[in-house]
């Protein structure tokens, strides 16, 4: 089969890492008997440069048509770049909120998972690690405050400014279903994380989520506030499997479930819809610090390209080989900088695009 | 001089722990000279049970007449109280918020260190520990999402939420000062937390946070977008001195750097306002599952009883006093079971409440 992957390099270390997916890719391709066929495009600050914003229509009609869309890393260093010089609306992060919006990108999964090899890297002690962990986070992606109506004004002399937080009923249920269907694949235990003591969109966010359940008996429900949600995980990850909440508390618990693995350089992500095209990146960001410098992990973007074997191609079979193919290079005990270790082999980036390309 | 103190016990272990509190503050009034008087009242739980709502207008009231508020914890057990099958604004809950906005306490204080002597319970490991962390989070109270316009109605056949984050300029200025002040007392370093890349609420916080910056030239700001604080608390909380953010972030933060010390028994906490009016309760909740077993620890509200003598008496070389208290008991090795270690000697809620009054 041929499949055709829009591919977003992007700003900072985006470019290196792009590459060296679509090297595992292409090694898939050949091994299995696929061609994947890239469509380059441009969004973030590197489409600023070009175009003066960060996603045209054009760019997103694009990557409408493809298959899937792979993006390395948007933005910049906010000190030094001129791109944050420009309105909110123009900056190079708009582009991805566009694109997710655009795409109706709903769901964001984030796995935040403990590789073995890599227990040395987490912050926590070993007794909180335990067996390790291995969770889900499934996030709301086109709604909430990311999307309300927001507005700055004048009042009474006073400078105002208001976001609005909504969800109707219809959007909590398509990603709660998401979420069910994630924890059924899994270890069957969902987490909804809200702040049904205060808000009115948590409680009826809970509301909704416990109809679902309905149609998910195997599965086991469990309701937990955000504050202490954030406290749970610091303090005993291994009880979650997959977690589902809203975009705002997404955004800030997929963060810190990342950075308590300690390896955030090896963690992908996926946003879907209700199509078979979706979005994969990794959690982390652009690092323009290292850019250019063949230091970047590019594991959490080959990862990434995984989650789009699976998910955007039905190709399960091909991303375990590439996953196989990761974790087979860290038990050699190569490393990017960023994980790396005392005994370890220190490789950059495109030789470990290399050694995983190797592998399958 | 004396100084009148309205005692709310409330749910769970609140009663036990208030005691100790009161028999703490009774050696400090006997040892420097001072008298406290209390006036017990109810809230929470405790409040439903005798008038069928969390706060009465007679007790907040009450409240307002005294030089103080010290909490010991609202509310139950969700699964098995009937608290919760109210309607969201008669939970125990709702007293807490309408004892903040009524005496109109619009900065919240949080403490989150690492006791010398309890590295031990800190689940990060000794690489991320470093040489400790004291950080303060200061968290703005009275705004934001949990006082905006909310509403649930029926929108195109559709239950659909809203809830309003709104902050004017004002608002926000009071609680960056209170902020500055406080690093200006500490370390000097000042990290406002936002999510400006999206909302507009943050945008308006961080632009009020730079002006009101020139007036503390002393004092370095920096800002965070509160996706990456999540994952900083976990990397290197010891790069923080003091975080300033908006009431939900405060929320999910102050609890995740609670959780990071490892000994969420100690921390204290002050809600503040412009007068000296202030209410101080531990950070902790009202753990029913151990109340009345004299297994609580009562040291955070300990602590928070000499946060009030600091910020509402203004009597500093007291709460040092208390502070040291607590910390000589910790070193002599005494624990109540939350903190318990090898080698350290077991004591219940009301040994530790006599063991702290005995050192001062
Ligand atoms: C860049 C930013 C707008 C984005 C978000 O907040 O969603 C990022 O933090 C993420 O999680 O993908
Ligand atoms: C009980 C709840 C309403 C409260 C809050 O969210 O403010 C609590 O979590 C806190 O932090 O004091």
């Amino acid at each position: 089969m041929e499949y055709s992957i829009a591919v977003i390099p992007g700003d900072g270390i985006g470019p290196e890492i792009i590459r060296e997916a679509k090297k595992v890719l292409d090694k898939v391709g050949k091994v299995c008997g696929h061609s994947f066929r890239y469509t380059e495009l441009l969004m973030g600050g590197a489409s600023i440069d070009v175009h003066g914003v960060p996603l045209t229509e054009e760019t997103l009609a694009a990557a409408k048509k493809c298959d899937a869309v792979l993006l390395g890393a948007v933005g910049g260093n906010v000190g030094v770049s001129n791109w944050y010089s420009l309105p909110p609306e123009l900056r190079p992060e708009a582009g991805l909120l566009k694109i997710r919006k655009g795409l109706e990108l709903f769901a964001n999964l984030r796995p935040a998972l403990l590789f073995d090899d890599l227990r040395k890297a987490c912050p926590l002690k070993e007794e909180i690690i335990g067996e390790g962990f291995d969770l889900m986070v499934v996030r709301e992606l086109t709604g909430g405050l990311y999307f309300g109506e927001r507005k700055t004004v004048i009042e009474n002399g006073l400078r105002k400014a208001y976001d609005m937080l909504t969800y109707d009923e219809e959007e909590i249920r398509r990603i709660t279903q998401v979420g069910f269907e994630t924890a059924r694949k899994r270890r069957k235990k969902l987490c909804s994380v809200d702040k049904a003591n205060v808000i009115d969109s948590s409680r009826l966010w809970r509301q909704v989520v416990k109809e679902v359940a309905k149609d998910y008996p195997d599965v086991e429900l469990s309701d937990m506030l955000v504050d202490n949600c954030a406290m749970q995980l610091v303090k005993d990850p291994g009880q979650f499997d997959v977690i589902l909440t809203e975009n705002m508390f997404g955004d800030i618990l997929s963060d810190e479930a990342s950075m308590i693995t300690g390896s955030i350089g090896m963690l992908p992500s996926a946003s879907l819809g209700k199509t078979k095209l979706g979005l994969y990146e990794p959690s982390h960001g652009s690092a323009p610090d290292i850019a250019g410098q063949n230091k970047a992990n590019p594991m959490a973007t080959i990862l990434s390209a995984a989650m789009m074997l699976r998910y955007s191609f039905d190709l399960e079979a091909e991303a375990l080989k590439v996953e196989d193919a990761v974790r087979s290079v860290l038990s050699k005990g190569y490393r990017t900088v960023d994980i790396t270790s005392p005994g370890s082999t220190l490789v950059g980036t495109d030789e470990m695009g290399d050694l995983i390309a190797e592998e399958i």
